[in-house]
């Protein structure tokens, strides 16, 4: 066991905050200005950082060592994880995001998540309980009704009560749509009974929290069928009575799932109303009262990008993680010969510095993305300005797929990096990459599997506004582009943006092509390549805005500053980014266009041999 | 716990040795046809494929649930792991390929290997003990004095004795040219005092064999530095005395490795001569008699080829085995709608197809270039032709790397495609492919790094006899597309063909030109990608000339024959592989022109950040 928690100093973010994001504006909106100024920043995060060395990555072996158990019909965690849930909630760093009220004294949302990453790369076990009640009070606020809001919200934010998201079903992942479980009308118009099975429940159960809030998707009968005939229900594991008593809610645990790493993650199946006294608070208008029509999936839907986010944020903070602890040991490990020093450090060989930069300038592309769509919810959020606020959940709406489906399909190939950096010891559990590579894999497939991205970003993104918005979103990468081409030092660089920006309508004239000739069969065949090329050159555009300023920072200061390595960093990880991987856009391009349909003709059986 | 060996059929190994292969040729050999005949192939393959699943597979999760412990000095292998072993070498199969004195009664080596193909898909950790004996036998055969191999050879052969090979010790793993284990003369000029520490030996000790035969690089004081003084010695666990009776060698294990999968499989750190009372009989001359020139590294090689490809089975089996289960899984998963029938099976959704056709059509490229590789091994040992036994040597030398690094590699991506037709199911130890992704990691790590491997390609391979052995290779490809580019029904699959095949000389004259230019540090930065490339096109031109032999077939026998699937998955393979694989040899050609240098400027520390 050897959980490492590598981050040596908050620099990267403190660019992305300070020199890049327009965090001054962000800062100076009326949620914030009383509170904090940009000068808070680096503070913040530094102290944070201190925090998650000290006091979370000594918790992240316990996962592996006391995994979370189900025993006598109970859920039962790693003995640290309540604890240091406890302590983040009481210093205020658990929902420090969330409380939406005017006035509220809350982080900006960019901010509280470049704290969240950090807690990620120290236990990512930590998150999944968090994050579950950040997104859940979210819905909460927005949604349920003032009575239901009293009940839970206090104990929410302070971390007494825990919240959850219930989807999936025996017979319905991604396809919600099929859901089982139902909700019957009660004397009081605002409370269900409820009764169905959830599994793969993140946080579903454990024996720490004092009340778990289950938001819960179910179909009243009676309702239209498909998605949108579904409701969401606040549903308690124990119910609380108007003089304030609470009573079982008749939720039941039936198992958690063994995994192939996150052991210390409760991954919880659930059964609600077995005894037929489970019930549950309608969240907005029901389908009784709006012709059979259920607002759950829409209600759902604003958690589900915060969820969606946050699994990239896990998957960037476990990459950054990975780089941070192979850089480390490539310094100290002595390994093979080098002209002309003779024998070496791994960290002379270009190999290992090529994985390096691969690792970093993914990471640097994760960060970019994620964190322009986290500020942007501040702006829809905080903004003053209507316009500015639509403009910022536009580009929400693009990047959500995007983010969530690069990151986390990508880490799992930057952690085979990562291992081979360390040779065997990559391998052995001694080290501390085999955990984190264990650990990632389920971000590509929760809270809507990357093909779902996929889809989403072709057949509901590229359509929105019948195309205006993603061709806004694209204007602003072409548009870069044709200002910036000649920025000195940066010419092969453009020139392969250049390209990219040339070859992307391609790629989007072949598939609505498919789709107007009636071969949409073969959108589907692409659009995990097509999300790819997508987040790539959206990468390169974001890289190279980050390499420009840093340039200039770097020649001001000169090579003796000891920020000079920092900017320079971020000048190579462009480059290598823009060189190396932002072509494949092209290439996917020429791929479409070979227009193979050999996956639509197989017969299935033929996977038999 | 979910083991499943799901090979279905033996199917694709007959297409390849009956329809593909010069396997007749091979059987007519004199070693091979007195004992078979091609009409063999077909009983021996489907009872074997049979005995897998009903002996092999039961013992797969034992590794799981009884990991090899190390407890009072002893390293103790799962319970089943010993009766497993000596059942496979009773029945004839363990080392069932390495005899051979001349008329000794071997299968064929790419027979005996799809054997050991279906016995690692149904239990991993079962060939990491033969294959190490199979490799430690044929080194004795070649390289062994005669009463050393009198000594050891009968009892390896029947199991009673297993083998090991022992290169890396702490500070020197891919650089073993640096081991510190030292050999000292004693009377006997051939025997020789053993001392020193190896680490990550496979099956390096266990409680299970009678005798474990370790084949020990060394240096002898006084031999000349690096790799070329370096020599190789038989040091058993127990000495035989000339009379028969043993004595213990004074060889320890000091520990195992606690790994992220494979935790059947026994990874030892072992101490020689602590007491000073290990021996160890050397092989071939002593650098004493020979100005310091050690034969030990030229030695292991042949051993070592046999590894790698070995390991390009094992990555290659775990595919098949993914690939087989997922699409049962997607057989029987309902999830979803699909227009027009309605809710579906997992079978009937473009991406899940895509998935599995991406698992195929790399499963076919690498048994075809993995069993191309075994029959050049029985050409090269058996043929009576010495022109004959040139070229398939010739062959071999050039296919080692890009088996073994390209299967390996891909391995791991493929895992993740076959997790997620799984869905969350596929990150659940109850299913089997978590298990699978687990087990895979280190093929790409043991028996030389990818990245040794892509240095051997281009730094070795590439210059063999001045660039004519790897020229004639890639004619081999050039005039099979030259003469079959116009074949019926693959006129887009050529011309993919045709690009790679201009493309390739591009990469060979980047990498040359930057040799020339005294650039030469660029090459390590791409030579895995120049590796991927050439296991490509290769595996391309491979797939279309099965693909023209099944699309002949299938034509033949019509769409209602039984065998017309099988034939028809063959042509969609290639299809696929042409149209969405190979031309990313296009693609490295034009990353190479960029010529980025990125890797090479950017300072180390830049990584902190």
């Amino acid at each position: 066991m050897a959980a490492n928690f590598a981050y040596k100093n908050t620099r990267d973010f403190q660019f992305l905050l300070k020199e890049w994001l327009p965090m001054e504006e962000v800062m100076a909106y009326p949620q914030f200005k009383e509170y904090y100024s940009i000068d808070d920043v680096e503070p913040i995060l530094n102290t944070f950082r201190k925090m998650c060395k000290e006091v979370i990555e000594p918790t992240c072996d316990d996962g592996e060592i006391n995994p979370v158990k189900f025993e006598n019909g109970q859920v039962i965690l790693p003995p640290t994880v309540g604890p240091t849930l406890q302590k983040l909630q009481q210093d205020g760093w658990g929902a420090s995001n969330v409380d939406k009220t005017p006035g509220a004294m809350v982080l900006p949302n960019v901010l509280h998540w470049m704290l969240w990453d950090m807690v990620t790369a120290a236990n990512p076990q930590i998150p999944c309980y968090f994050g579950m009640c950040a997104g859940s009070t979210d819905l909460i606020q927005a949604f349920a009704d003032d009575n239901v809001k009293k009940m839970f919200l206090p104990k929410m934010f302070d971390g007494t009560y825990t919240g959850t998201m219930c989807l999936t079903e025996p017979s319905a992942g991604s396809d919600v749509g099929d859901i089982l479980s139902k909700a019957y009308p009660t004397d009081n118009p605002r409370i269900y009974n409820i009764k169905g099975q959830k599994i793969f429940i993140t946080n579903g159960d454990n024996n720490y929290s004092e009340n778990i809030v289950h938001l819960y998707l179910a179909r009243v009968e009676g309702s239209i069928p498909g998605t949108k005939g579904i409701s969401l229900f606040v549903v308690p594991k124990y119910w609380i009575n108007e003089d304030g008593s609470t009573e079982f809610n008749d939720v039941f645990p039936t198992g958690v799932e063994e995994k192939m790493g996150q052991h210390g993650n409760a991954t919880v199946a659930l059964s609600f109303g077995d005894n037929n006294k489970c019930r549950g608070w309608i969240m907005g208008k029901s389908p009784l009262t709006n012709d059979g029509k259920g607002e759950g999936m829409a209600q759902m839907f604003m958690m589900m990008n915060q969820e969606r986010l946050a699994t990239a944020l896990m998957a960037s903070a476990l990459t950054a993680n990975a780089l941070y602890n192979a850089a480390d040991y490539a310094r100290e490990r002595v390994q093979g010969y080098h002209k002309p020093e003779g024998r070496v450090a791994l960290s002379k060989h270009e190999d290992i510095k090529r994985g390096l930069l691969l690792l970093k300038s993914h990471l640097d592309a994760f960060r970019a993305m994620i964190f322009t769509t986290y500020i942007d919810f501040d702006i829809k959020y905080f903004s003053p300005d209507e316009k500015v606020r639509k403009e910022a959940n536009d580009e929400i709406e693009v990047n959500i797929p995007l983010c969530k489906a690069y990151c986390s399909d990508e880490c799992w190939n930057l952690m085979a990096e990562a291992i081979q950096i360390y040779g065997g010891y990559g391998y052995c559990e001694e080290y501390p990459i085999a955990k984190m590579a264990r650990d990632c894999k389920p971000y590509s497939i929760w809270e809507g599997a990357n093909y779902i991205q996929s889809m989403d970003l072709i057949g509901r993104k590229w359509g929105l506004e019948k195309g205006a918005v993603f061709a806004k979103w694209f204007k602003k990468i072409a548009d870069f582009y044709e200002a910036n081409k000649d920025a000195k030092g940066f010419a092969k660089e453009f020139a392969q943006l250049g390209k990219a920006v040339q070859a992307y309508p391609q790629i989007q004239g072949a598939i609505l092509n498919w789709m107007k000739n009636k071969e949409g069969d073969m959108v589907p065949v692409y659009s995990k390549r097509v999300l790819m090329a997508t987040a790539q050159i959206y990468g390169g555009k974001l890289l190279l805005e980050q390499a420009i300023i840093a340039a200039k920072k770097a020649e001001e200061i000169g090579a003796d500053h000891y920020d000079y390595k920092f900017y320079m960093g971020k000048v190579y990880s462009a480059k290598y980014y823009l060189n190396n991987i932002v072509p494949n856009v092209a290439f996917v391009a020429e791929i479409l266009k070979n227009a193979d349909k050999s996956v639509l003709d197989i017969d299935f059986d033929s996977f038999d041999y």
